[in-house]
């Protein structure tokens, strides 16, 4: 799925990027960012590693996921946010090279659920090399403003649940727990 | 599955771990370890945040990853080298807390291929919160060692298909590229 | 998570079930159901193989499903139906046996997505053996009857997202294919 | 990953194909084949039904998987036989249609791994929805025939550890169980 980018969805994604202390910690690059489409991109160093000195699967999972949720944050209306609901990620070879690079593309969107598909490539020298691939649910929380909250307890969570729960008319209630 | 882990095994898993620059980068700490089990933890700052300021879900990934590969590789046979080949992970709740920590345990040991389910939970002055559910395959290279070789072109990397490449006899050729 | 299962839920898992065509053809029988459980068992013959003779994984994937989609239906509201959106299977090892049965149990409730663990299991001679796990999402549609209609092209489909579609206020319209 | 398949490869699966009890069961049609890919299809009736008369997600993951497990088949060696180790399932839309059709198309093919994506769409009087995706991951079992050995105790399984562990040479012994 592709398409053209508002100039307001785009801001909204790169203001929520900019707001992930993980991001600016690893050193991701926002590389592109369309309707439907995102690519992030991380240079190596040994701070990234696993053992054998690739990129960690953690970085490979990192980036994957982060640029198939703004691909999914992409198609939503502007007054939501989105949360990663569940991912799968195959590694198909050693993640080596000087560079990372994730571009996901949406499947489907829906008004609740996005499915994006995300593939991954280690850049040596300017050849790539497709070293993941990965089919990840997305879920928009409509009504929602995509704000931090640092681990402020006082504080009602952006939960995936919180906004159905509180959209929800009718059915039995559920407790806190089982619905945040 | 669970059990005595010797302390050679032990010895090789904590050798491991600590060739991993991405942990360093990210603090996580071994923090329990057995026959087919593994625990890390990791403490909540700024550098570990998603947008809406809780623990991102790369960090999640990574802990619950790593906790699989180790609590697999330490039903392996002392010759060999371990590598995550696939895993999926399901997100349940925000991961808040000052500090997450990942269990995994083997669930299906086989010669090849290991079945492994991490959770992940939020811990909160005491309280945790289950926030993460993975279920991955890591796989053994028998006869590999788990050395480092970090981005070096000239050195075999320890792909999982390499080691079998070489034990295979028979069967049509296939190029570099397909088998690495 | 487990409960007591109020009659009424109990009721509607089993119409649901009877419902289900595909569970006839296969000879599937509902062998247990609790709050958030579900068990679902199915003989073997020489038409639920595969290549080698055992249990095909198509069975083993149907059987997981649909233990893991009863069992998330058991712990939601009257006035709703179930889907899964997504499931993940791993296979342990060959399913043999007189016998398959797959336990189901729901991990985490919420409003709208609940996630389901299943194990399957083959039976023989009254021994067990743990053949495949799976992780998977049911989704709730709240106020949507858990009704037929059987291809009918002139009946809205019972779709995730066609609820939550006429649920939502305000938001950018989406075309009919990305919603429904 | 597409190519030219042998007479001989083709036959091999054909041959697999014809094997399979399930599939006639259920009336799947070997669509099409090639090297590296593969297309299912099945016709609906209200046996094929779940509860909300569409094509139940067991149909859908049997077909996805099927196609999937053939198409990494396509390439591997004459002397082989090939198992399914896992695959994730994201259902897109409901099952509809007069006939369902599953592609598999090879990502990574691996001496042992093969990784394989898998579209699976409704066709509704000559128009495709596409309903459902999935990402799977085939064993290779070197040196195995694909032979049926319909649950006869006394024969050895063609399981995934089985020819593994007979090729491999030093490494700690392990319990029958666990490699199996």
């Amino acid at each position: 799925m592709k398409g053209v980018l508002s100039s307001l969805s785009e801001q909204r994604v790169r203001t929520s990027f900019a707001r992930q202390g993980f991001m600016k910690k690893l050193g991701v690059e926002l590389r592109d960012l369309g309707f439907g489409t995102c690519a992030l991109a991380v240079g190596f160093d040994e701070t990234m590693t696993q053992q054998h000195g690739f990129f960690h699967a953690g970085v490979t999972a990192t980036l994957a996921d982060n640029a198939a949720g703004y691909a999914a944050y992409s198609v939503m209306p502007e007054d939501s946010t989105v949360l990663t609901t569940e991912f799968k990620l195959n590694l198909l070879a050693p993640a080596r090279g000087d560079e990372l690079i994730a571009r996901a593309e949406v499947i489907k969107p829906g008004r609740t659920l996005v499915v994006v598909r995300a593939d991954v490539y280690g850049c040596k020298d300017g050849v790539e090399t497709h070293v993941a691939t990965m089919l990840a649910t997305a879920m928009c929380l409509a009504g929602k403003a995509d704000s931090s909250e640092i681990n402020d307890p006082s504080r009602r969570p952006p939960h995936p649940e919180a906004r159905v729960k509180r959209a929800s008319k009718g059915g039995p209630p559920q407790d806190e727990e089982a619905a945040s």
